[in-house]
């Protein structure tokens, strides 16, 4: 476990961007799986300026971790618009380099990414739940590769998809699908990144607390390839 | 992870030896954790034969992973004294290569690894209670580095000492130590093997059950590089 | 450069056996360029054995790295043939993890190897001339990828492709292909072999003299990743 | 081979940069050679920031791969002064993480590297005749390991060395070390970076053109991950 610790959020931003920029300089198909969320939106202005038009990476292939499918709207998901909006747009990725999971494909996730020789890096925040991709605590466990979760799987799950989905009912979804801890855990290398002062105790508590299905994100404290990127506040409760 | 099922132990214990060996043939410090016990006994055979005299693996660097002091006796603890018998004397291994890991020098165990490059591989067997290395059920968690475990840690953990020391009271030491599972999951690869129908239920159930602590071994599946090398017996319960 | 040498051709292809197989034993796609010729021949009698009707080994592929097409007989050229003979029919090795260069494809050749990951080792013989592939003093040089070479190339070609089709001059060709320097050396580990007092002063001189293209082989000592596997007679002019 | 193109001499200095701190961001040792000159002044500007003051980068350790000592002046040689006052110094890298080669130490170079564990990148800039390191045309062959260089090497070389020194014939040496063809091509990446339009011709001699010791660099095609970064300016002779 390498641990990076920055002044603030812009500069711990420009790190996480630098660490995918130097999986991405390759003579080789770079696979990675990156977040969406708000975490990463600082992150994504750098990348976009680095990597747009940019054709010496057209090596590098691109994966999201998990969908929220909407329940009327086609397209895609809460997590890809996201992304796309974020990254794939700006930085005028060709779509022949994004792979999307969805709802439909959940089940071959694993099997494809297998296929295209395995996730070079993810790239990963952390909720203050300990959750990380769409593996909250109650919904799936340590050995679960992709898999649906249902709307039923924890108490507060259906408020959860309705926010997701931006209060609009209609839309709520009663599922999603995510890779799961075990899925997570096969990439070479996982990097998890996480900002402000909301973020501290579950940073101690994951990476330096119990392995524990309650708190997701214990278990990545134990992948031989783990790089932990933080500004001041999210590291202010670690020695 | 991949699995590999031979037809019996001779065979089972000659890809065993093979997957060892290819690590071994590189130009570069190699770092390999190995197991004592019954079940390497034929592959040792094999491996004496084919690295004994070589002047080509002075690259290969050896450690072990857990040992068991005796009371009164000096010098080399159970797993140590195990493992120059079956491998380091009759292999004629330099001392210079061997890095024993023991009761006095435990607590530098995880970072005397780190600083010699990381573990290449670490080969473990299986305990029909999901035991590896000298993490047993109730002993360790899946957090720990390498650690003390005291006598009082389990109900049967004074038994299980004194057959250790081949039941000579005298000799029964009031603790073990060990890599933990954070410390085996740290290796670059983890091969575990199995032989025999009294582990096929275990093997399943490791493999291919819940990640939990009850069932220590359960953790490994999670490890991006892990190969499992089985008998028929030993995978008797597989799909 | 590591440098291995056994007492006999025996056990000098036991080892080049156990190199390859160590390559072998992983849970992803592995590519292999391998040898047709003499020096291979009880390597592959050990090979056959460890790797017929072995499911575990679905993730090996095998790609040759020059042909010699037959004038008038269709199907396989002569290094296929042998390769065929010696070791794809007898391993029962499933066709579509065989990919043949042939005169048709090699323009693709190294294109096709890149876009299956890139070779993880190539396993070379060597002439006494200094060649390895199909690369003769003459016929190519250093900056070459895969190339097709003329009858014409060198003074007695004609006479060494009659050669290689058994002496009928029906069926001599009036070129091969071959894969060139710079392709062989894109491969992520170089692995050479030799047997025998015949190969004693070749092996001195491409290995411990100047990189010249008078000398092909003396390239691959640049190589970062090279094996050198030699039996006592092959290494005699080695100190 | 990966080439990059970048549209001036900042933005190929901060690729260029990227592509170290992406080396550097890991959870082990990091052994990177690096260049002095002119080229990379920009780049060192850049990374002085980016590394500058960061625990997180002690893992990081740094090689010179060439010196030309002072006659007279004792300390540092030209080399070592030179990447002192552009990076060690203004980025206060602590000094057991640098490794200087010298006139005294330049036999055990090779060895010492090995030990070290190899270079994980060594990055390059080229003269405009083909020269990278101190590997100038007529000074080292492609089988060479670090090297003494005498000033009669070549027609011109006192000249060089009296330019190197700043024009002082009282602190002309009357050599220089470098490590050689042979040791470069043993680091595990290699990028050689170039500017400007006077470099334009040599790129495309070097790398689309005959491997031969007359233009040193032109070995560097054949290495299995090499990286090249331009500005437009040097590409503008390729395709």
């Amino acid at each position: 476990m390498k641990i990076i610790i920055e002044e603030n959020y812009e500069k711990m931003s420009r790190v996480a961007a630098n660490v995918l920029l130097g999986k991405m300089y390759q003579n080789k198909r770079v696979n990675l799986a990156i977040t969406a969320g708000s975490t990463p939106v600082k992150m994504y202005e750098y990348l976009v300026e680095d990597v747009k038009n940019k054709a010496y990476f057209d090596n590098v292939h691109y994966y999201n971790f998990d969908e929220i499918p909407f329940k009327k709207k086609t397209g895609y998901g809460v997590t890809m618009s996201n992304l796309n909006k974020l990254f794939f747009e700006p930085a005028e990725i060709d779509s022949d380099h994004i792979h999307p999971l969805d709802e439909k494909n959940y089940k071959t996730q694993d099997a494809r990414i297998a296929q295209d020789g395995g996730l070079d890096l993810i790239l990963l925040g952390i909720g203050a739940d300990g959750h990380y991709c769409g593996n909250l605590p109650g919904t799936t466990t340590f050995e679960n590769l992709t898999s649906v979760v249902d709307e039923n799987a924890t108490e507060n799950m259906k408020d959860i998809l309705l926010s997701e989905v931006g209060g609009d009912e209609s839309e709520r979804p009663d599922f999603y699908v995510t890779m799961g801890p075990k899925s997570v855990m096969q990439a070479k290398e996982i990097v998890l990144f996480a900002t402000g002062a909301k973020k501290a105790k579950i940073i101690k508590q994951a990476f330096f607390g119990p392995v524990t299905n309650d708190v997701p994100a214990s278990l990545l404290q134990v992948h031989p390839n783990l790089t932990i990127i933080l500004d001041k506040e999210a590291a202010a409760e670690l020695d």
